[in-house]
């Protein structure tokens, strides 16, 4: 690729979304990445960077001069400083934040007030609103004087002269509306709302439910904070759904395809080095039987075989546990018949492969006493992997700790540990003279 | 739980949106969830049962007699029993249809021309169109006499004589609109429109991104066939998000919680059936060494280990490729270089492994050749695994078969068989007399 190619290419994404247009500039190894990127108009740039992944977008800030970062900041809303505010260089950020406005570094300070997984901290302020003792007349006028590119604005927040939220006002139902007549005749009060402190995945779930075109965030004392369209609870949804996705590899939802292979090697190391751990702690648990190994070698042929049916009935649990926690299925209530209806699978299941497994096994060594052995062994271990795929992802969920990221290593540590130790256990207790 | 017990459950469920009502039974065991569900207004069970994943509502319809089933199938609209079309028992299918109007039957007959992957089945007919021909004041009664409970209904979709989609009519832009202006002064023909023969993820991509409620779905004469609400694309994309989750350990996306026992075991068996498959392979490849093992009884102690990091490191690769592919970003314009970058991570990541596993090795066994013997089987395992990792996916999506499904338990097939045969193939070589 060169620069006029680059060229040709951010015009043709000028097209698009600003959401498609991060996803194509996600998709493009990192050199390319910026050209394209910097051939977007100014306020395209800006958009973009809003919807691209944490690291796709660090990756575009770190080819920047801090010059051109300067620049490129004083483009920016405050909202969209609140959500780059950890990522920009501390000068640079100092240098917008000097430039905002009085209402504005309220905003930030309202803002900065929560957690960056809370409601509050992601409010939008681009929201429209409108005193309660307003009339028809004054909301058409708001309505009218909307861009047309604007989105999920199809209704005022209303608040009374505190700035507490009162409820909604939708334009639709202003049609035929007498002008003069206040417009507290026409509020649906009946819209939910979102608190500032809820965390971002519930706060996006009551908007996806809702109904409505964007719901009210609101403070301790319902103070109107901003607001929270579908369009963005539908991306907050998507990217918690991915993140939930990646974690079960131990990978960070912003992992950029095209990271530069140092970082993304650092990044991955980690992981790969808790999974050592687990290996070892498996191969420590055959070693305890090297004599038994000598003596029995078919047992260090069939043993994988053992482990691995653990692991994967295991994992089955657990995925399944995981999905009933993440939209809150799990409950003290029902855990118990879970947990027995999930034993009961495990059993079925262990019972049908262990014949499978021992028939094979006594074609393959003619001898029955494996057969049994790893039969034995398939069963504790498949019951062991059900028993543990509910256990551990809702202790994990109660200790706060992620059970996509988690819950993987500590059951195959469980899986394989249980597996060769029950399955070269029995095979000492019943091969060896 | 008992009877009294489900109604006061019942009657607490109806004050919640039907998402939620769908959320909190498939969070309940199959009795409870019946009696609950029995609890409900008819028209909540109805909506209820739209929301909820197939295997929950099969498990509800199985519970239910037939004469009960056809009185449930009676109230529901046309788009619900498109939706239920598979389920439901043939007869009970059959009676419904044949109390449809002219029009229904023809609604039907259009969604049924497509598939079920395709946005025509799936076109909401719950859509307001208005004639291009018509006045302000027609719109404006249309709007007013819509419920209050409609969602995401702030604009009409305009219509030809022919049918043919035109526009959106927006609203908040008729407000303040002369009531005698033809409605053509106000639309909307920028929306974006959604093809029938779309695949529904690709359409509600559409829908999500594009910043409007709805939009039109058209069929190949841009007739207008219905509409995809911005609710029922946030819908689709958690749906497809869950079942890729789902399907990394083999799960079916509407997986039931407390689906009965056997049928659990049942579903579940096959997954298991086709890992004993690939776990068989790895022992069959144990065994062509057996007489190594049985002379360097170490190598049977640490052989999981070189599987075990090729299986973790394959597996990042393959999620990245598998997040990758699902938002279109793997092109063949850069398909090579995000293949060096893996294998540089792999190469990197290998070499660091490599050394720290040599070193513990000499430590326990207290022997560099077997130290060597792993690190390199180390490395060339975990290149393979990131070679893999970017072929399988890839291959299988040209195959138009699930990466997130099969690519796992492909990859595992390459890194166990490759891994065990390097090691003790080096192990052969350089450790026996």
């Amino acid at each position: 690729f060169d620069e006029q190619e680059s060229e040709l290419l951010g015009e043709k994404l000028s097209q698009l979304e600003p959401e498609e247009i991060a996803v194509a500039l996600e998709a493009m190894p990192l050199e390319q990445r910026l050209s394209t990127w910097l051939a977007l108009h100014p306020d395209e740039q800006v958009h973009a960077l809003g919807y691209m992944r944490e690291d796709a977008r660090e990756n575009i800030f770190k080819q920047l001069p801090d010059a051109a970062l300067t620049e490129l900041v004083a483009r920016m809303d405050v909202d969209d400083l609140i959500e780059l505010l950890d990522e920009l260089p501390d000068a640079v950020y100092q240098a917008a934040c000097s430039k905002l406005d009085a209402s504005e570094k309220l905003w930030l300070a309202t803002a900065l007030a929560y957690t960056d997984e809370q409601c509050g901290r992601y409010a939008d302020h681009d929201v429209l609103t409108i005193r309660n003792n307003a009339k028809v007349r004054d909301a058409v006028r708001m309505f009218k004087k909307l861009n047309e590119d604007a989105e999920y604005q199809d209704s005022l927040m209303v608040v009374d002269r505190t700035g507490r939220y009162v409820g909604q006002l939708h334009g639709t139902r202003l049609l035929g509306a007498p002008s003069h007549l206040p417009v507290v005749e026409y509020i649906d009060e009946e819209a939910p709302v979102v608190e500032g402190e809820m965390d971002l995945d519930t706060g996006s779930d009551i908007v996806a439910r809702s109904g409505y075109s964007a719901l009210a965030v609101v403070d301790d004392e319902s103070k109107l904070l901003g607001r929270i369209s579908i369009g963005e609870a539908l991306e907050n949804v998507r990217r918690s759904l991915e993140g939930q996705f990646m974690h079960t590899a131990g990978l960070d939802e912003n992992e950029d395809l095209f990271a530069p292979v140092i970082a993304s090697a650092k990044s991955r190391a980690v992981w790969l080095g808790i999974n050592l751990l687990t290996a070892f702690l498996a191969a420590w648990t055959i070693g305890l039987f090297e004599a038994t190994l000598q003596q029995q070698v078919a047992l260090a042929v069939l043993m994988p075989i053992v482990a691995s049916m653990g692991g994967i009935a295991g994992s089955q649990t657990l995925t399944l546990i995981i999905r009933g926690l993440a939209l809150g299925q799990i409950t003290p209530q029902t855990y118990w018949t879970l947990m027995r209806k999930e034993l009961g699978v495990g059993l079925i299941n262990g019972v049908l492969w262990a014949v499978v497994i021992c028939g094979v096994t006594y074609l393959w060594f003619g001898d029955w006493i494996i057969g049994i052995v790893i039969a034995l062994a398939i069963v504790i271990n498949i019951f062991v992997a059900a028993f543990s795929g509910v256990v551990i992802p809702v202790w994990l969920e109660k200790a706060r700790i992620d059970p996509a990221l988690s819950g993987s290593v500590i059951l195959t540590t469980v899986t394989d540990v249980i597996g060769f130790f029950v399955f070269l256990g029995l095979g000492s207790l019943l091969l060896l003279p």
